[in-house]
């Protein structure tokens, strides 16, 4: 079952500056998070009820940093949050729909999985079970 | 101040495909806003106790049919809520952040104001008072 939208990441050059900003609209910053082994360090800002997660490229060896530098700045993408990861995926692949990763992994608030932008209308779905 | 975020926009290029693959990930059809003068008509789709709002172009003269020619399908905006938009937009403005409308507008579902993405970390946020 599908549970909500956990968060939205969206890919910055620099993480201070864009926590800055979004502070300006009356986001709050909450936890920083350290991936440097995944080029990246984010930063969780509260939406009211809802989380943006702010991603910085680490290095230039990482995701966020190449996606910056082909796309430029932007909306990464989208984690949404269900409550049996392994049964979404099998759903899903059962349907056609192309999975970047097809056995969830460790990530830092649960087990994720990838779902492939090509299978969802150009936007890079993360799958969160908590 | 700043209530959450109502909806996500995806640019997306038919209507009633995308709606089916999103409902494989358990997303539910909601209503369907036809704005053929904006070029556009959208679904909203329930995502849990989230909302995304499915965009496909009718006519080639709105921005979604621009979008989409020059990025491709893809998350197109953000929706945040608040509740003093002409509050909101003025103290934007008065921290030097690039406004598209600097007065709000009648929207589907309550007043709107766009925020430009170059200010935004290349995000397109539509502010709404509902």
């Amino acid at each position: 079952m599908l549970k909500g939208i956990s968060h939205t990441g969206i890919a910055v050059k620099n993480l201070n500056e864009a926590v800055k900003v979004y502070q300006t609209l009356g986001a709050e910053l909450g936890e920083i998070h350290n991936a440097p082994e995944s080029g990246m360090r984010a930063a969780m800002v509260s939406a009211g009820g809802d989380t943006l997660e702010l991603i910085e490229p680490v290095g230039d060896r990482g995701v966020i940093g190449k996606f910056i530098e082909s796309r430029g700045e932007g909306i990464h993408h989208l984690c949404i949050e269900v409550d049996d990861i392994r049964k979404t995926l099998a759903d899903l692949a059962a349907k056609g729909i192309r999975l970047i990763d097809t056995e969830p992994r460790q990530g830092i608030e649960g087990m994720v999985a990838f779902i492939h932008p090509k299978s969802m209308n150009g936007v890079l779905i993360e799958l969160l079970e908590k």
